[in-house]
């Protein structure tokens, strides 16, 4: 091991809707002090963490939206993570729904951050791959209404040099495209962070029911073997609100391999003692971009869509 | 079913390095007629099916090199496998090393061709990725001079009008590349079809040998999810010429799903009937590229490479 890293994948069982941001943050700060005892250096919440996963339902009024949102991080509730950060020297990954004001107008976006060992903010993301819809559907048993109630990231996918190496973040759905991992292994990441809220119901097409969390980590595990890089994959997990959804948060090494896992559908830490160097294993050999890319074939990839 | 079409991978077990071309054509109409039976459609043979895999020898003597080379399709030794489409309404994929001589230079390429059921050659794809190294390495147990006897392939990755759909091609080391996928996908490629000789020792991390068949499923389940098509993958397995080579041929779905696969490492008929109207299932949801897909933030990935 010559750049061992303690990271884990803290997820996180439902939040109900009634749920406070500061109860939330109770239940965050436990898995980080048990996280403490096992000497970890990184951990990783879900994707919009602070709060029950809201574009499940339809709202009329924006004030009920914008309920779910961050005007600051660190808040007055949230300053407890940021404090436990710098007190234990562990850095974190977290989701939240961010609210940004620009003179007149609102943005909206799913974002994550990265905060290092001293509790300051290194790294922002805000979600690319937006899933859903943006209008009520009634067909639906629950809504999927992330295209109403987010713009997409004007970010793109960056990476940041933390935690002795090249971090990489991505949310949800974002962790379905090649694109994502792609862009972020040229970028040299060589840990990527992703959290997510994934329904078991798929309405669209129920028959794939059954294969959400293969396809999870399918898409998790050719990620990391494509790119030579780790990824923790953490969920928000079990029954929120009468909605069902899969667990699965797990550590997957530059192999593919899944080297630890969650068990519960309900708060649980999952915990690897990760070897940055191990990316070389597979971006030295098999996926060396700079030798074996052949770009000048991939044009259709960037080509705007269709309008 | 509304597009149905029997499809099968005809894995070959090993070619010794004195096997003739017609020996092991014989093999193949050997698989042709007991597809027949099953009333295949389409059948797909490896990479370079028709002789051994030559690029793990060093040869000084270009002659010896050529020796391995098609300098016409069909040719005598071939001709009974574009007959036997033809009375078996039977189209096929084949694998092999072609020479074209232009003018008085000579050209040298990995290939496959799609051959419709009335024998006629409707399309050809020629190696993009390759794999390994140019130059005698005197380390290894044995060669992998693909780059030294091949040049990258001057065609992309082209889709075809065959057999009621959108037929796609890649060879090999392709596979483990998602942009592969992805052009073929984003060219409407229903049914992609990769032949392949992967040796189960990789000199350059052989901590790896063991997880061969875990990466060649891997890649090909995601490539087949992440674009909603069909994937045929098929081997040339089996110890040859004192190397092992991996089989595990199979066919996999538009979920990801692989539904039929090979249980030796000998020539072996794998045989699925698919409807390529699921490629909608994955397409028209999750997938819904002209909808979900987000290329501006993709541009890294078609940045020429570093010179």
């Amino acid at each position: 091991m010559s750049r061992p890293l303690k990271i884990a994948a803290a997820q996180l069982g439902p939040i109900a809707r009634e749920e406070t941001r500061t109860e939330v943050v109770a239940r965050c700060l436990k898995l980080m002090e048990e996280a403490h005892a096992l000497g970890v250096e990184l951990i990783a919440f879900p994707e919009l963490a602070l709060t029950t996963f809201f574009p499940r339902w339809y709202f009329e009024d924006q004030a009920d939206i914008d309920s779910f949102f961050e005007t600051e991080m660190p808040s007055a509730e949230t300053q407890s993570l940021f404090d436990a950060a710098k007190k234990y020297q562990m850095g974190f990954y977290l989701g939240y729904a961010e609210l940004v004001k620009e003179g007149d107008t609102t943005r909206h976006f799913n974002t994550t951050i990265i905060v290092d060992k001293t509790g300051e903010i290194v790294g922002k993301y805000r979600k690319v791959h937006l899933p859903g819809h943006s209008e009520y559907e009634d067909w639906r048993p629950f809504q999927h209404l992330e295209r109403r109630y987010f713009e997409s990231g004007d970010l793109g996918f960056q990476t940041f040099d933390a935690f002795g190496g090249k971090m990489g973040m991505c949310i949800c759905n974002d962790r379905r495209w090649p694109e994502t991992y792609r862009v972020l292994g040229l970028r040299d990441a060589e840990l990527v962070m992703i959290g997510y809220n994934t329904p078991v119901h798929y309405p669209q097409a129920p028959e794939h029911d059954h294969l959400q969390d293969f396809h999870n980590e399918l898409v998790m595990q050719a990620g990391a073997y494509q790119n030579g890089m780790w990824i923790v994959g953490v969920a928000k997990a079990g029954k929120e609100e009468g909605c069902d959804l899969i667990g699965g948060s797990c550590i997957i090494d530059p192999t593919g391999q899944i080297v630890a896992q969650a068990k519960t559908l309900e708060d649980e830490l999952v915990f690897f003692e990760a070897d940055l160097d191990r990316c070389d294993e597979i971006r030295k050999n098999v996926f060396n971009f700079q030798r074996y890319r052949e770009p000048e074939n991939y044009t259709p990839i960037t080509e705007p869509k269709k309008s």
